[in-house]
């Protein structure tokens, strides 16, 4: 069996991006098996007394992270463009991703989300925008969306939130492996993969 | 002339320590003069609210961290052992690494501090610690621990921490290059001595 790890981002997550447009080249190299789990960051921050993003409410590092951004997206071939709002409410998308069609296209959905975000400063909050998404997936648009606004997809998300904040999880992208050791941001993810591999030889 | 980085640390960071301990290593390879500047953080989280370490204030992003740290630890072959109290007050070793006395020891008094801390789990608030540090560096611990006190090397400090507020640094390590640009974190060591090299290669 190959071994696995779970890359949990957030749609809204800046270094998300960089992880979901790189992640799945590292895995066929490495051969592991990527779970992607799209999750809500706004009810982690909330508990924490913040209202918004951490790069908002804390301007020197919202600041930086822009400009470090920015160096990452043309060290990686990555097209950037700030979205507005930042950050965007990714409260639809998350739950399209988690609707029974996706489970097959959730990657490619995934990372057409986050380009249309971050490379074209799109709004991921804009129905019209996802639904484009979709159909560029050929699939029926009309019918997703209707799924994601069910109570089944809606408490399929909460559950996995809730797994988050169980798992430690405080930022995106973090990547959790079978035994359960954690790694935060887009910068850990060869370590990741490092230690699935380290544990593989152990087996 | 070579060209220069400035390393921006604090005594009472973790990834200082990781930086601080592999800084110079790097600095020989790439051909790149350091510039040692232990600055204050607590004034800059002060600023924003914070009255402790952001890892004490998110106990999950704390919790992280301390795990984090111990495996980059390993990787880089450090010891590691959790001070307490964490974080550690670190005025009087700033102030020290400020004296005119260190400007030649300034690199190695600092390692052996982040040391003692980090690795022996030692407090670096005790003056004692401290003038054990001097004395193992041939150093006079009396004349240097009262030049640490003068007002010439507190304010020469509180410039300092007022230049780290004015080019934007919000953690610790940062590198600062020549031309402006901002590094953030042990795990940016790398690209800022790339961005140097690049710069160079303009010239």
């Amino acid at each position: 069996m190959r071994p696995k790890l779970d890359f949990w981002y957030e749609f809204a997550s800046t270094y998300s991006y960089l992880a979901a447009l790189r992640i799945d080249g590292l895995a066929r190299e490495r051969k592991v098996d990527i779970v992607w789990r799209p999750f809500l960051l706004g009810p982690i921050f909330k508990a924490q007394g913040w209202d918004s993003s951490p790069f908002n409410l804390f301007p020197a590092k919202g600041g930086y992270m822009w400009r470090d951004l920015e160096r990452l997206c043309v060290a990686q071939g990555l097209a950037f463009r700030k979205p507005a709002p930042f950050p965007q409410s990714s409260l639809l998308a998350a739950r399209v991703a988690w609707t029974d069609q996706m489970i097959i296209h959730r990657p490619e959905f995934s990372r057409r989300v986050l380009l249309a975000e971050f490379a074209g400063g799109g709004r991921i909050d804009d129905e019209a925008v996802l639904a484009g998404i979709l159909r560029s997936l050929d699939l029926d648009d009309r019918v997703i969306l209707a799924a994601a606004r069910t109570d089944r997809v809606k408490s399929r998300l909460r559950r996995e939130t809730d797994e988050a904040i169980r798992l430690g999880l405080f930022g995106a992208p973090s990547f959790v492996t079978a035994d359960g050791e954690l790694f935060w941001g887009n910068d850990r993810l060869d370590a990741a993969f490092d230690w699935v591999a380290g544990r593989a030889e152990d087996l």
